[in-house]
């Protein structure tokens, strides 16, 4: 039995007639080939801004048929919105009034309490039809020609569905997201924004600033040419895209001013330890590090 | 022709007779191994507190025999100090008065200023018997049984000489690192630490910094679950020796004061374009940083 076999008797056995993809890149072309590699759909429509990307992924066998946001509208039954969140809602505002009253929405942005927002003011009392969700699954890699069908296997897949949301709507896109492979949480959208501006955009902001600041030292060629293992870890997701990256800090701001709010002190005060020889303290802080660092990398 | 032959050969011919490690961990190791793989040295003997660690020293045949500190100071011709930078000065005080006149001694702390401080004050005028050095090389494990006769392979070494030391001196140091297969380096102390605190002790200590206040947090359990592979990255440095960044924070207090004020105000700025929403000014810097990381990856 294949791995694909696996994925397609793991999940509940479904078949959604037409699913779109809006933004078919790793994200959303990885999707659309794991529901077609399970024969969970009929037709897989693919809409995007850029045409030489689609006739990729059209080449790609991700998606069947190159659409407009309107016929995908018309004529899907299910549409993953994989777009930069700055956009999702002049998509939702296209899609809202064109929707066929049984279709299902969601999208794959990473923050959620914004997006939810714009979504709510772009579509109304169909906002019941769109079931947010947020697939914890990256690369380097992005475009395409980097979709692959095993991108979710065993990774988490977070939904923080709305109270307008039917039960229906919910376990069917629960259903598409296990048929990738993928493990699915359900929490509220600000519990959600909390935990993801803590583990995953405060670092982003943290390495990305910070290699900013090297790159425009007077020594950053000499500093640059030593660097060694731990800069490269420690920066590799400062290489990460410049406009998704301003797009989440924004759309989920309050949340990070928290993050940095809460910094701000434990560097005032940490910067004091250093100054004065501190050592016990110093030492105090930097085992607590070290120790829930190591037991999280044996729990991983 | 093996690896090691190479070595042997790339590096001028040298021999030396007594060679003395203290501490015989991971780098003290590596460097006694690489050297005696090449056949450049007659005797090594291991200093250290901890005798299992020593016994397994022996064991693995890093060293030829366990000694104590006097009995290296009187009988080694070459001796590599690879201890915290901490003890530095207190072993130093032992060794100066015993060295035979034409032995050498380099040590691998990661910080120089304080160290030539500290050797200079240990050893009077013998001070121009030591070269201070640094081997840029780690590893995530510790201990003799990591050690690697292959850990400084096309590596950097750094050297920051001192106005007192011989180029004759200086000139075995370099041979003794070049035939572990390392690149060696001449910078001021003051430089090298300075770079240092900028691409090694500033991100360890944010990296830490951050580990810490998460490990804290309300909500870390969930937090924790949920990281992905960019938290992994981020945060893997943070495992690191609580002992080794204490003493490496207070030793290089001067620059990684320095690298905290000058990231303090890029911190309130940058803050102030998320709460603001500047998308332009927030690309800005995100743009910068991602090239510049994206350039350093392809230099590597």
């Amino acid at each position: 039995m294949s791995v694909n076999d696996t994925l397609a008797v793991s999940a509940n056995s479904f078949f959604i007639p037409v699913v779109s993809v809006v933004g078919v890149g790793l994200i959303g072309g990885s999707f659309a080939k794991a529901l077609k590699n399970g024969g969970h759909v009929g037709c897989v429509l693919g809409v995007g801004r850029d045409q030489a990307s689609l006739e990729r992924a059209l080449q790609l066998g991700l998606i069947d048929r190159i659409a407009t946001l309107e016929e995908a509208g018309r004529e899907s039954d299910f549409i993953l919105i994989s777009t930069p969140a700055s956009v999702l809602g002049r998509v939702c505002e296209t899609l809202g009034p064109l929707l066929k009253s049984t279709a299902i929405m969601t999208d794959a942005c990473s923050t959620k309490v914004q997006v939810i927002q714009d979504a709510r003011q772009s579509l109304g009392v169909r906002v019941n039809q769109f079931i947010p969700g947020h697939p914890i699954a990256g690369s380097d890699e992005s475009g395409p020609a980097a979709a692959d069908p095993l991108l979710y296997w065993n990774r988490n897949v977070i939904l923080t569905p709305l109270p307008e949301n039917s039960t229906n709507d919910l376990k069917q896109v629960r259903q598409c997201w296990q048929a990738c492979g993928a493990l699915v949480r359900e929490i509220s959208a600000i519990e959600h924004d909390r935990i993801f501006a803590t583990v995953s955009h405060f670092p982003h902001y943290l390495s990305a600033l910070y290699m900013y600041m090297v790159s425009r030292s007077d020594s950053s060629g000499m500093a640059l040419a030593l660097a060694g293992t731990g800069f490269r870890d420690f920066t590799r997701i400062a290489g990460g895209s410049p406009e998704m990256w301003r797009d989440i800090f924004i759309s989920n701001r309050q949340a990070m001013l928290k993050e940095i709010d809460a910094f701000m002190p434990a560097l005032e005060e940490t910067r004091q330890m250093i100054e004065n020889s501190d050592a016990q303290g110093l030492h105090a802080w930097l085992e607590q590090a070290s120790v829930a660092r190591k037991k999280w990398g044996e729990n991983k």
